[in-house]
């Protein structure tokens, strides 16, 4: 079989100190970290899209870069050579887990029919990948803005057709992502929002992002996939307003159309960021709902005003993020998908493995740290004895609900002004700083 | 009686080629625009915190002006003189209404008791002379952030004391809106957020907050309270992220704890775009989901990052909001209340009126705009062809849940390929520049 | 000769009142304000890349419409095509003048030598058609940023080969640009910028920037090319950041290499928008440098953070922007060129033109009623009083520097505090919306 | 004498394993590093501002806790009561340097003759206590931005006679500053911009502000005054636009009105992210220019568009900040200011010590690792060999202004197409990465 990374070898773990590049400093797959291996607790994913069909297009300027499993003249021939080329990589790389849109594995062709002939085709090679490498497939999802057709929206576009395209091709996808034994299904809905006010009717559209929905839901209960359903919000990008702007709002329309149960949030930095908000507090929204299923890893430019998709080498980022995933527990089913790219200059395919080996060592340092902050108790603890009023007393009858309005203002009268108490903000951010090594 | 605003006559309308400045060009208070005379469609109000306690202070500069009504030794002649200067300076204007923060009308004592006797004087005061005037009262409201008690929040403090405190000052506050005809009570938290993850528990702190708005909406019950309990959107300033971000995120917030029947929104054009949405677009979302209660008036500067509150000027920006408006059937109960201040350079008591003048003109020609393109239909009829596609055929089946997934498959392969239909959006916006006169 | 736009005739002048979309509202040609027709105030240009080359691609999703000139397999074909299509549209839209980048009208070749010859066949065919038709060429630039040889930059590319090539194609677009008797030479160096400091020697790429320029003037003065010479700054996007940042930056970058001189600006409205300003600001700082040369017309999205380039529609826009054209005696050689393109989902010819008919129409509104301001004079009075403390006494001795520190001193010792004195901005803005017909 | 901070005592160098808070984990004052102490290197002051005047006052509140050196009735006593209470804070914190302006340490008077009295009689008291303590004045300023007769600008101000206080205030502050042997003075015209075009003459305030500092030039030269002469950009706020934009604005304002020679900037890590550039972009600007003179330490919040100044606490940040210091040769007759705040909730004395240790410490191991890194040179061994073609060949002669556009041509005709080259971005975010420990 045709090696398309043949000058680079599977990616060790070598240490801290380690100065060869392709080695990981920080992550040992199989080293245990309160009670799990690493692998078990990050479960990484490589992207497709950005890894393997990413050509380094921006728009200013077309492809930059022809990758070798791209050369075949042949569609078909190539989607199969991607195929290969991923599984080398994925396994060379150490992650357990790719994710795909269908479009990515399997080009389009002239009619539906045949694009789903096409996507059975590739689907069947990457069964037989994953069982000959032992990589497994975290999510699946259905490209619904690409093509020309979705330019208005797939379940949002004005045009029923359009809408039943979008619903025809998730169908298929979810089907697929069942064949694979992939563990979730996420929509990400890139042009379900809207470029102009003046020729839109908001309420219809989210009227029809819900039937969508629920159309999936139903479905997937028919074929009986048992994965996770997530959703990915983000604020804008192509579209001027996506109407799954953050986790908040998505929470909010699942629960104003009756979805809330069946759907888990995807949460991707980059678009967190977008959404005027700290990849942190998203990931906090989401969990503190009880609803932070999985993650897209990636960094975003705080001034930049789009989405960069880097890769994640910011170690705040990551100890934040992983302080979040070990107090709710881990991330289930879910994992950290690499949602990120490398930069258009970042020609070679080496420099491929620099990425994706920079976004695991921070995860894994930021794993280690998180794991140590945790242990230590002095950061939840200031944080508990912060909130100690509401276990007691007045507090505690406030939040059983067994007071009111009257009895606050009794309860003033009687006992005056409160004593002020410092946040320690300055503090905390220091004791933060000494966990860094 | 001393009058504050000794030079200035009651501003008339006197038409669009007029070039007195202290005069109304569009603004005819009792001229009828689709069914209801401009007075009752815009229920225009002044904001008491700033066109009455407003110093033109900044963070980089202490207080600017020093209006007559401030000028007395003591603080309570102070608070009368001021009550007494807003009723000349809304009479003399002509809106119909004003709003205050309990904290603007009458200042805060030593204890709360003294404190609330004081807002007695005043309510009293207030009473005698909306009855002298006319001039009636949009919405009451606490001020729960200026005290240094409410620097880590009010309904959302680590310290169930504070917590009271709030909750017992609601309680006057509301009691006052009653005593005063009030139409509406707002909601703005002002610190009801957070200023650093790391010493903050999201969760515990949103629980607080639907406790607090669920004793507030009891006690309304037991008062008698039937003005609209409203809740005023922000995303952040002066914390880092407020929890009541934006239009969404409130409804989801209410939804969840089971608050969604009980309020409305009062949407303001800058924390709108403070959170990345223009003002429409917030409008529109409240109004979607049949909660546009009321609206703050006012005018941010994209470029600059904090609540400018500038006066509205933009007509683009009046247009589009009074075109959500009379879709909906008006604004009920609720209004168009200026939530704004003039600059820090404008110092002269003129200015006053010069800004509200415009804010109120603005409206104004918006609304005499906004109703022609309804009745010419041109634009509604224009996206209601758009989404004709769902009033019939495979597109009704979707809308009312009759058809899944498979059913889409089934249409595409047989229909095959949607037309491409154009957006029309530059065409649109010809349009609208074509009603601008 | 085949037409491309069969359906639509030359657009005409119809007046304010008409309801054709596809006529002119405000756009007289050969209407004289303030001593000059409107077509030699506003000298319109349409720009090649957007509208003959533009397919409507974004980064989600590839080309979403197939032009009919763009039908033939051979790309030479195309090219012919494309620009007798550039022509008809021109002349039926009635713009004076175009504006292209080499790449736009002549695809690059295998080598540099092929693709020059390209370029020599489509100027000649350019040529004819700018002498059947009557259209200019406002100005003529190089595109050294799409492909894949420029991701580093191009004058500022590490690698001196790829200086040298951008060099050299520098040199050829202006002789074509010469050729077709140009009036202005553009650079917009898309890629003259960093993606990371890291890997970046930001002061050895200035000296390469300026060096690069140097050459391009010594050039043109060899070959007799009398256009201006532009400079179109650009804040960021593709890049991380771009040494253009905006007029300041360039003015700066200018006078430290001794080329304030030889240079121009070419103003993009997105462009200042992207780098915090507004569009009247930077228009307002390259013309009190004496520098402002030419425009590039389009309209950003506050809200979002990538060069949107939507056609200019915002009328109190161009009213500034006509106001600082007029004050500084109109544009000379430059002119008003549409860097805009229709938005994805506007896929039909007629979008084409109803873009430019907005754009056209919006400007030409906006000269009428800034020649209207300049000619009442109140606002530009009310601007000359404010300062007029610098025409007399203290003042005039500050401005023409016969006054030190001490001097100061000692007047403010003698005269104490300054009188307060109210900025009238609400006034203002007022004013400024009374002339909006 | 009176003991402000009595529980606190002087703090320590206890090393990074330390749990102490009060007590400093990285910065150990005489310890070497790259051949200088880090007392040296590094030259901290503190704000005698935020320090000692900061109240913890916003926008939404007013005063949040009062410092018992402002305890005193009298305004003098409380003056001199801070001045004691900061010599006493920097004493303890170790600090050399402090830093103010003319109206932090004295109050203002009714009239200038009497304020400037007022001043005296502080410096005098300062001049003592930095005799006493050992710390030194790392710079002076003048507020002339607080006072509402500076709302409308100090040298840009409409009004000369504003202008001339603003020259007198300076001309004091000046001699406060050489009386008290500060080696830098520094201009931060806070309101030195404008709030709206519509009433701005720009290139009269320009020239106005041109004319000032010609005036300060040559008063420094008058009384022997030998320190750096430091401007300081900010793009915005309190003014919608400061003419003092960024580094790269300032250094084209300098050089068009010649004095270029006479300044150096003074950077602000906040005000660079408000103006849309990373610190470390704004740093390389100015040293890259030979401008850079001094620093402003804090930290802005990307998310925030206000100048939040936080305390400095991230690591990424101050490595590249030192790397710049250490590349140009250190900071000379600078330093590093804590232009921080603490945030209002931090209310406890301590507070102030944590905010001051984390910033100092996080400068440290900034330098202790931009030192490694430039020890190591494997970076800036990259970065050389990236530019290495202008160093010899081509390369050489383009640097050196031998030969033009045609010889580019030459060149690319007979050479071709250059070689793709990756930039290895990610790879050197990773191996900055391995630096942090």
């Amino acid at each position: 079989m045709k090696e398309f990374f043949s000058g680079i070898k599977a990616v060790r773990y070598e240490g801290p100190e380690c100065t060869e590049a392709l080695a990981f400093k920080h992550y040992d797959a199989d080293k245990t970290v309160a009670g799990k291996t690493m692998k078990e607790h990050l479960r990484f994913s490589v992207a497709y899209w950005h890894t393997f069909k990413g050509d380094g297009a921006d728009p200013f300027g077309g492809p930059a870069y022809l990758r070798p499993w791209e050369a075949a003249a042949d569609p078909m021939q190539r989607a199969e050579d991607t195929m290969r080329a991923a599984m080398e990589f994925v396994s060379k790389l150490g992650a357990p887990f790719y994710c795909f849109h269908d479009r990515d594995i399997a080009p389009e062709a002239d009619t539906l029919m045949e694009t789903n002939r096409r996507l059975d085709r590739i689907v069947k090679l990457a069964g037989q990948l994953q069982q000959d490498t032992g990589v497994k497939l975290l999510w699946g999802t259905s490209n619904c803005f690409s093509h020309p057709r979705f330019t208005h929206g797939a379940a949002t576009n004005p045009d029923a057709h359009v809408f039943a395209y979008a619903a025809g091709q998730v169908k298929k996808a979810m089907e697929c992502t069942l064949e694979l034994g992939g563990s979730n299904y996420v929509f990400w809905g890139g042009r379900e929002g809207y470029s102009s006010l003046l020729n839109t009717d908001l309420a219809h559209e989210q009227e029809q992002l819900a039937r969508f929905l629920h159309m999936a839901v139903e479905y997937r209960r028919e074929i009986g996939f048992s994965g996770q359903l997530l959703i990915e919000p983000k604020p804008k990008e192509p579209t001027k307003h996506q109407y799954d702007y953050d986790a908040a709002t998505v929470l909010s329309f699942l629960e104003r159309h009756g979805l809330v149960d069946e759907f888990k949030l995807n949460i991707e930095a980059n678009h967190a960021t977008l959404a005027g908000h700290t990849f942190e507090h998203d990931l906090t929204v989401a969990a503190a709902a009880g609803k932070l299923g999985s993650i897209d890893a990636n960094r975003g430019d705080y001034l930049l005003g789009w989405d960069t998709d880097q890769f994640p080498t910011d170690l705040y980022s990551t100890i934040h993020a992983v302080l979040v995933i070990l107090r709710q527990g881990g991330l289930g089913q879910g994992g950290i998908n690499f949602d990120a790219k490398v930069r258009r200059g970042s020609c070679d395919l080496e420099d491929l493995f620099h990425a994706h080996i920079g976004g695991m060592d921070t995860f894994a340092r930021g794993l280690k740290i998180a794991h140590r902050i945790l242990q230590d108790g002095v950061l939840d603890g200031f944080v508990r004895d912060r909130y100690g009023s509401y276990r007691q007393g007045l507090g505690q009858q406030i939040m059983t609900g067994r007071v009111g309005l009257a009895d606050m203002e009794a309860y003033v009268l009687e006992h005056g002004e409160p004593e002020p108490r410092s946040g320690r903000e300055e503090m905390l951010e220091n004791l933060l700083n000494q966990y860094l090594t």
